[in-house]
């Protein structure tokens, strides 16, 4: 499934992408449960498929395998439910997949190429650090420019979203803990973030964390390891590898970050960034008003984001 | 007022504490309100006195001004009422005042006296970094000591917590967005803060951001900036300063925060440890099992933990 939470008419709604349509998760359980005469509806809907990313996640694998028959019930009983299940696309607004993670949890240097080609060696630990919620915009979002940064730049990130509760796992069993994929553009203001030891506060600018398409569910990507990655500024490429350059990769990220801290459902983990980015080119390049920045990567999709003054 | 969250028989409650009493708030404001003839008790208490602490914060001056006269009302009336409004402090558990802040803001060298004795220059910006809130102890809890780290540290530290949704506020008006203040041990693991860049792997395990023992409200405090605070391991003086010495007080951090993300109510910023960490002592000293560290911070109050191998 491609999970999205949605806009319509003032009001957040879980939903999942199927070509150019939105289904309403939350209604379309209550709908199933109608239709099979079941009683306590709302409440039942509210404990297994509730309207909220995160607590949709709390609920697994058994969550998510009955919001898979509530999306096959919508959009074959979608003329004659009560309520509207099945929404046009376009009629919608489409935000971020998890617009509240209680972690954003960031690496750096990260891309195996990338590194060899700086000339340094290859990390022993991950170079941790954070980005917050207030970060978190959507795929139909604007990055706001803001005027305290004139060093506003990209970075293309394939990150995984936590799907249970995660401490000290093995990198084989890791797998077991992710709920599935999106992209993150790890927005950077680099003169905020060198001006000091620490990044964070070039990192966790209001809408410095564009995330989408959506949340695509494990069981649709054959192999996180193996997906190109690339960026494009206006049409023109500015970075792209592929994940199985990843020095730390989901399997690696999950347990090592479980090491340290629990980790919950909806968490996001983003996995680094290849080498190109804005601040690192000769002359360096930096985003300004219109820009457009489209990050795709496969067998996830396209997040594309128009940079704004603010 | 000081606020708290408690447990008693398994559910967690917000609560104010006096002298030896624990009163709890939401019950103490449906009292109040039954007791004055109104009507949708349960919905207004949670509009405006709800058992929960972001939320509770989000009432903003209303509902803290509501709730201090239920907590009057709870002290006059509690021999009538139907539910148990105040306990002994002695018979709950004391949690973290703010359980789940969505923003955990640090800053790193910022004690004046400190910074000279080091002979380096006073800093212009703030160095920011994170936390999460999976670190989130309350002050009756033990500090966690995992076997991952051989160096776990203190930081004795003066805390805010915001109080209304602040984005580029000034100075002079900071202290507006300001709930009230806490203390919070900065627990670090120095082997992982320093083994990358960015220390946030250091800063984030699981237990490392002991919290309380409240949030005095900020009437009570006459002069943030006017505030001794100390840090004991073991009865023994490891830490002194008071705000005074703080480069970036309240008001420089609440700005210069605002000015970089929007902070939301139960967001909590920690302004700093003074001079005397364990990893900056000669030989070096750093926590044990059974060790007792215990931080004062004058009209504060005392934060008191003891850690623990596990």
């Amino acid at each position: 499934m491609k999970l999205v939470t949605f806009l319509t008419k003032g009001k957040a709604k879980v939903g999942v992408v199927e070509d150019n349509q939105v289904i309403d998760l939350h209604e379309s359980y209550k709908a199933h449960l109608k239709h099979k005469g079941e009683t306590r509806i709302e409440e039942k809907a509210n404990a297994f498929v509730p309207n909220n990313m995160n607590e949709l996640l709390e609920g697994g694998e058994e969550s998510l395998k009955l919001a898979k028959e509530a999306v096959f019930f919508a959009l074959e009983a979608k003329d004659q439910a009560a309520a509207q299940l099945v929404y046009k696309k376009a009629d919608v607004k489409i935000g971020a997949p998890v617009p509240k993670p209680n972690k954003i949890v960031c690496v750096g240097h990260n891309y195996r190429d990338h590194i060899k080609e700086m000339g340094r060696d290859l990390p022993e630990v991950p170079v941790l650090f954070a980005k917050f919620s207030n970060a978190v915009i959507g795929p139909e979002d604007d990055i706001p420019h803001p005027s305290i940064t004139e060093k506003l730049d990209y970075e293309a990130e394939f990150a995984f979203v936590v799907g249970k509760k995660a401490k000290d796992v093995s990198e084989e069993e890791a797998l077991d803990y992710v709920a599935g994929y999106t992209i993150v553009n790890d927005v950077s203001a680099r003169d905020l973030q060198m001006r000091t030891l620490q990044w964070l506060q070039g990192k966790s600018m209001d809408g410095s964390a564009p995330m989408g398409p959506w949340l695509v569910t494990k069981d649709e990507i054959a192999d996180p390891d193996a997906l190109d990655i690339s960026l494009k500024v206006n049409g023109v490429e500015k970075q792209r590898s592929n994940t199985e350059q990843l020095v730390f990769n989901v399997n690696r990220m999950l347990s090592f970050t479980s090491s340290i801290m629990t980790l919950e459902p909806g968490d996001v983990i983003l996995t680094g960034t290849p080498g190109g980015v804005g601040v690192a080119r000769d002359p360096q390049e930096f985003l300004k008003d219109g820009d457009v920045v489209t990050i795709e990567v496969g067998e996830v999709g396209v997040l594309e984001n128009t940079v704004r003054k603010v």
